[in-house]
């Protein structure tokens, strides 16, 4: 049998730097290029010392054909590979408004940079499942929502030119690992939320926001007084929600139940069904809730709260929404627009018991965002910790005692 | 102490007839009384003797005072029982669009009937959460959603001259009691799944319509062939499912992955992740889903069967949607509005793993159109569960083997 | 067609006392009457007048044939409804050790009554599926486990003269209400904890114990102080439990970790996984927990609490332990039996996080014990509350927030 | 700063090869190295070129002590790396019955071998959490459990001269992979079953046997049926259960229902809760259920099944039995011991719905044995799968649909 440099004639040599083996990075690599048929030999490998330090490979990949090797050479720099004579990205002129034009570069949620005229420039506004839009002459590049495509944008094609550059775990992470290392419920807690309230402390510290998205499970469970109280305390600094958050809040404030049941006693109250629907019939009578606030309609509660603590909140409309509250955005991709506009000075998110608006804003978040997903059922922890970004990490328990203990840890760390 | 009949001065006698015990309106009633300091009075009492045989019950309710009188008669109207000296229904003039008048009558999705000059009509369109609209000229009253009020509506208002049908256990619904229930997982399966596919023809032999409900994990799970199969042999007549059903199943069409998971081999494709971002771009090209099955471009699956077997199909649009595909309908509103019409001639509704779909068409449907709904997680299964119909019945399995088998029961009872 | 009166002339008449609409028992009756192809006249129903008032409901039941007519008293005998022209029990002569005699009665839970001589005896230690010991001279009866039977034991067979008295509904019971109906995440948890706070204080002033059931996940989680608090301020009585959890609580005092995960840092630790081995070995190489206690070897933790505050404890053998401990009763029928005689003052059985011990003691718990059951996965929870007594309610939470509200409730309750 | 080689003059040259980077084991040594505050120099570095080819590593470790040098090598012997300078293994004399000497070497479930005089062997069933007893005149070494030491034997202490080899991902556990990667519902399952089914194939073929461990939802599902063909097909060599599955399968056969629930109807059959303890009774009165088959009691069935083909069978004992049956094994030493020996030619072991038997069982089993473990709760999957071995996969599926499905892929597959 021949060996592979003979079999293989077609070569580029690319490099990858960073935490390539505790991160598995190398390995994917590796894998990447044998699964294709190709091979590849190690011609430099500086293991770091420890878990800090980066690690440098220096990697002559081979490969059959033209076509192969440039395959190979697409999948690995999703990794972070790059060939060390590198390119500059390629263009194309969107044709059609809505759409990338066909062999796109399609984008992940981590750090990227692109080449133009020879040097790499930041891809602005990092979001997952998007294109790159480039204005060559400005030396700007930003990702952009298939949706956005407008006739005549210069779109990158292709891998060539685009390097991404995988999340580091850092020392910090480490505290956070054994929660994202498998979804389990037997894993110590108060570790947990101690580390989650330290999480939103160092965000606000470094002049970022923290961005609770929560499900109106909050309200049903009886945790609205606590999240209340995080608001007033200003460790929330923007509230992603649906309209049945804001309408059970509604309700509680309005009639003491959450989808009719009275939450001091815990018993369904007959009749209490109705009362979430005539909570929002209130609402859109007065014109929407900050006229419920300023019309002394509404004297307590999450939105409540929101309002008075000037604290920026958005209800994104879905097909289960009954009324809807008036603020609420029916149009989805309108809501998309807006949760993008606003995400850009979060540092850390805390997703509370919804998984679809927990999926929504995990979608826009860059890598670099850490987020909490906190959730008693360990499905939505799944389905959000598929996602693949160590910045991720789920928590499986209950919302309510979660939030109380929240409480409690921010008032230990900062008395 | 006094007796009740002293110190509550004021009655009114109710009748309510149906599976009063069987069914639990009887207890539900009397509790509704005594728990709002009530007293009752059973006049006369006549059980059914067997199961399908109705009970009759006329009572006398006691309070002391008009207000908790009139709060007890609200509250047991809902369970069916109505004054036997019965008042028209109060009318009151909408006056904002959006809006129903403050007071407004909720609906519940059960039969219900309105009493105009005297005669009882049947309230067309039955669906919760809603309100009714009075034609008093024509003698017509529909349900309504707050959202298409319009200023001259005239909307009931109060319980009286209002009176449901909650509906009654039959004999059929026997074979589907030992799911509904409690939520359970440790249940013959052979015989729900054997009893889903004759509820199917039950159906169409009824000249209803069957209605999928489903999520992306039909594909993922590679359960998309078997759904193919049921479209072709003409079970399924309507297909409700978000932009992601839709988008794996082109993904997999094109690709031959869900997800980047590979369905033939269950691995992932190294690049992978692109194929749906792809897919959804290459559809947007060409217009939407008919013109790629025109073109010759889509030319199997799921999306693909309902477009050559004129299965009408209505995607919904949500907030994590990505692209979406052309015919996906971004506006939450005008979603549920293409729904409600849609599902008028629905006879049984099949939901497939898809909380927010599930949840969503459930809220529009009457309490006579039986659904059932399947997911492997219990959570999903309880929530629509509480949606409190008999006509309602939650599955907890796994999707493909449960369409593999709805396949070959469907083939057997057929053959 | 001839009407029942006709077609079946085997009747007797049945009486049946109690909360027999509220507790759904007349319906179960009536069904049972039908479902085997009988019928019923109602010859007196009083119905009470509120929650707390027994009805009465004086039946004539009629069958086709003797045989049926016996058996549908059989069947109506295990919800209360008994002959009004009752007969003594029907005893027979075990001839097998540890075998009934076929055709025994199969107990349930519920507090039952036997007919000797004309008079109702009760019947002493109620637990579910065991058979009725009588000695005719003494005039006792007492619930015996099949393997319990030795040759010549005196055994009712048959459901002639043994009435059993489901539970009442009481008012307290209505605050649990909640919780018991189905098993629901979203519902208010605050509500829920002070309540099981409220029962353990409850127990304790009647003088009855309050029993823990715990699962290894209590230590897992971290909970091992918040537990540890509750022994010392003398709320737990009592615990059941298996080798793991005392394994891992031991593992806990003597390497600061839980199966290897240090849980003060939540970082599992390399080499940590011998941990809960090495503990074992060490307690058996001082003789067991209390001789470790003695030496100084354990000086922390759950089984240290035990042992310095005389809260007795039982460890029952499973056969996925490691070791085992040498306290651990490695035969399942001895543990059975030393588990049986231990609970005979349990007024409130707090299970905790393990499915296995919380069924085995459920089993063997009379049905007018109060029993919480705790644990973030919704189908341990719905296993035990298949056991169909009221008195037994599922709380789906996570372990460690909860034992931490339960402390602090507990310590507000009692300030 | 001074260099590590400096600070750290204590060290060791350790190797290791097989498949370090791809299953994470430098990356596991690394870290093992740095956490423990040692250092390391990479002197040689050999990358297989392919997923199959084992990669070589030599390694330099360094520490400040001669303590934690011993420490760090302890730690990353589990992981294969050895010294190059090997020792002996270290014996020490049990004192106790029961108990090992202080500082047992404890081991892991993989391939294992041992050094004495200079020589490495293999040692004898490997097994999890077990001591190594060595017999230095005869060579050779065996995994024993720490109760059955006896005083006199010869036990390795400390991790000098023991190595252990993790398993290499093989090629066909690549079509595992997409399962076993995390627990998701969401992948393909008709890829799966077909795995299975060919791992049930390649196990026979490979003279070994096929070991089935079920829990009593085989019956309640009414999969019974399916197993029992599987058992006539030849594809079941062995059966572990407790005395739940027996019981209800026997149940099954006497009365045709399940826990009470007719299995054909899928209807609560009233009074069948007795159903199981009358099932018991019968079998306990004719001595056991071969007699039972015997004496023509029991025709039918899985238990029937497997006396009838000569599939051995062992029910091990639990504290929540009701009677047992005869053939129980009520100590779970003795039930253990006995697992122990009939392990010995399990090929493939498939876990079917019982969360206590699959851990109990997967405790027991060498890594080298594939084990598919089966349930709709994620929660039993993810338990499993926290035993770490890569021959254990976990499958989140519906009992009876998965047997159904999977005796069609047999009959496809052997057709």
């Amino acid at each position: 049998m021949q060996a592979p440099t003979e079999r293989m004639p077609f070569r580029e040599t690319v490099e990858v730097s960073g935490h390539v083996i505790d991160s598995l990075i190398l390995p994917k690599i590796l894998d990447a290029i044998t699964s294709r048929a190709g091979s590849f030999i190690i011609q430099e490998f500086t293991v770091g010392q420890n878990r800090t330090d980066p690690s440098y490979v220096l990697l002559e990949v081979l490969a059959e054909t033209p076509e192969k090797l440039a395959d190979i050479l697409e999948q690995i720099s999703d990794h972070g590979a790059v060939p060390i004579s590198a390119q500059d990205c390629n263009l194309e002129v969107a044709d059609l408004a809505g759409c990338f034009p066909e062999g796109f570069y399609s984008t992940t949620h981590h750090h990227c940079e692109v080449r133009l005229d020879g040097h790499w420039f930041e891809v602005d506004r990092p979001e997952m499942d998007c294109g790159i839009k480039v204005d060559p002459g400005e030396k700007t590049a930003i990702c952009i929502p298939m949706v956005e495509v407008k006739p005549g944008d210069q779109i990158i094609v292709g891998h060539a030119g685009v390097r991404v550059f995988p999340e580091a775990r850092d020392q910090k992470r480490r505290l956070f690992e054994f929660m994202g290392s498998e979804v389990s419920t037997e894993k110590p807690k108060g570790v947990a939320f101690r580390e989650v309230a330290m999480e939103m402390l160092r965000a606000k510290e470094a002049g970022k926001e923290v961005l609770l998205v929560g499900g109106p499970a909050i309200v049903h469970t009886g945790s609205g007084d606590h999240l209340n109280s995080l608001i007033r305390g200003g460790y929330i600094h923007r509230l992603f929600a649906g309209n049945a958050l804001a309408t059970h809040d509604i309700e509680q404030a309005l009639f003491g139940t959450s989808l009719g049941v009275n939450l001091n006693e815990g018993i369904s109250t007959e009749g209490g069904h109705e009362h979430h629907l005539r909570a929002i019939n209130r609402i859109r009578r007065v014109g929407g809730i900050k006229q419920a606030v300023e019309e002394g309609l509404l004297t307590q509660g999450i939105m409540y709260e929101c309002v008075i603590n000037n604290v920026p909140y958005l209800l994104a409309g879905s097909i289960r929404d009954d009324g809807p509250l008036p603020e609420v955005i029916t149009d989805t991709l309108e809501a998309q627009k807006q949760m993008r506009e606003q995400v850009q000075n979060v540092g850390f998110a805390l997703m509370i018991a919804t998984t679809l608006h927990s999926i929504a804003v995990g979608n826009l978040l860059p890598g670099t965002t850490k987020v909490v997903c906190v959730d008693i059922n360990p499905s939505t922890v799944i389905k959000l910790s598929d996602r693949g970004s160590i910045q991720t990490v789920g928590l499986v328990t209950d919302v309510e005692p979660f939030l109380r203990s929240l409480v409690q840890e921010l008032k230990q760390l900062t008395s």
